[in-house]
């Protein structure tokens, strides 16, 4: 760290009021910036080579050795790291717990080309117009566990760099290529890499784990409240349906999206 | 609905307080009420023979069918049954798209005595101090999609009843029967039912899909931060792990429990 360390005490200092602002979708779009928190997180996003413009440590935990080390980083990779007392650090999560590290990253925004192609056999989720930030974040992580080869955001969906979603992912926001498209060009891009499509749907004719999922394939997810538009079932190669007892609602997103990401799992011996 | 119908205006009238209030602990655990929003699942309530001590209504929307036939029956089962205007079914519930309907419904406290005792093969899955209502929610509502007998909430967990646990949960709270208990009365009872006991755990031995859960089971998930304790996993006949891809972190608790589920209900046939 620079020495004398830069420290800010007032909640009226430019920088604190532009890491808060960050959890409005307006001030993320407009600065391209989003915020990570957490020493684990913010050293994981560092580790997978994402750009921090600023880490902000709490002036108490500053001395730790795991937290000297991510400032030490931070910095060599060319990130503003200051200092502030707890209350600052509250201030800018609005959380009642204050973290030690909070880190305002630049965003990446991939196209279906960034994601990686695998030689075979890849696995992809696709998420059309999820609402729900928790549970777009939850995917990402479930998505990681299971080393799935990306996550496809279709169409007009909630926005993964939000406080809630980049919280529930757990770190995997830095560690799972995620991509957004509108359904066609995905259509296109996933028959032209010989993927297969296999929607969960209500309106499902196999049960998911009939479904053959064992090649190269896109597990594809709809809406919380309207699951998925007829035109767009039309073009899946299958719909399954997740087993419910009679009488049951349905399951939460995340949930079913956890059900078929195993299962497809399962069907390629957990390799 | 009585004619004319209760109608109350002022936020600072005692039962709106009393219905804000409950979404503090103290307040629910003091009134033995909870609170259930949105017309589908108060109706769910009063159809599964819960106890609704207070029905409030938004005036605007007391004409539709099915919100009057709501009030119709929460009368006629001894509630209480008042308009609003929109504006404080906002007050109540802190929410900026105000329900059409809110009620205040009695908490019932289970033991594993009133849990059902299916003739065979049960399966129930215990929860050892799940702290985020979200998680306990969400497990309820997966629970009751695939047919669990019951869930257990073991040592000191996070309340069912807040606001949380009861909107993740969309309804299930009140058809998936929960009880709590400790540990060691926990695994009395369940030897006694002959039911093994699975826990998921990073200590896992077996692959999950390798656990027999297809006799009498309950699956055990521990904290979300902490997992299990030692002197839990020694007394379960099985620890299994859940596949995970090399450097990946964790599932998420209620991910994890959706993947246990599933794959006990998979034994199973879904039967």
């Amino acid at each position: 760290m620079k020495n004398p360390p830069e420290y800010i005490t007032s909640p009226s200092n430019p920088l604190i009021k532009l890491l808060k602002s960050l959890e409005r979708k307006k001030e993320r779009a407009e600065t391209g910036l989003f915020l990570a928190e957490g020493a684990r997180i913010v050293a994981e996003g560092l580790a997978r080579g994402w750009h921090a413009e600023t880490v902000v440590i709490a002036a108490d935990m500053a001395d730790r050795a795991a937290i000297a080390s991510i400032a030490a980083s931070a910095e060599a990779a060319g990130a503003r790291v200051v200092l502030v007392p707890e209350r600052l650090m509250s201030k800018i999560t609005q959380k009642d717990n204050a973290q030690s590290v909070v880190a305002a990253f630049r965003q990446r925004h991939l196209s279906l080309a960034d994601l990686p192609a695998p030689a075979s056999g890849g696995l992809y989720i696709a998420l059309f117009e999820v609402r729900d930030p928790g549970n777009l974040g939850t995917i990402l992580r479930t998505a990681d566990c299971a080393g799935l080869s990306g996550v496809i955001l279709l169409g007009t969906t909630c926005d993964p760099y939000s406080f809630e979603a980049v919280r529930a992912s757990m770190g995997s926001l830095f560690d799972m290529p995620f991509a957004a498209s509108g359904f066609c060009d995905f259509d296109t891009w996933r028959k032209a890499a010989g993927l297969s499509l296999t929607a969960a749907s209500v309106n499902g004719t196999v049960r998911h784990d009939g479904a053959d999922l064992n090649k190269g394939a896109v597990i594809l997810m709809g809406n919380e409240q309207a699951g998925l538009p007829d035109w767009i079932e039309d073009a899946c190669d299958t719909l399954a349906l997740i087993p419910m007892r009679g009488g049951a609602d349905s399951l939460n997103l995340a949930q079913a999206s956890a059900v078929m990401i195993y299962e497809a799992w399962r069907q390629r011996g957990y390799a």
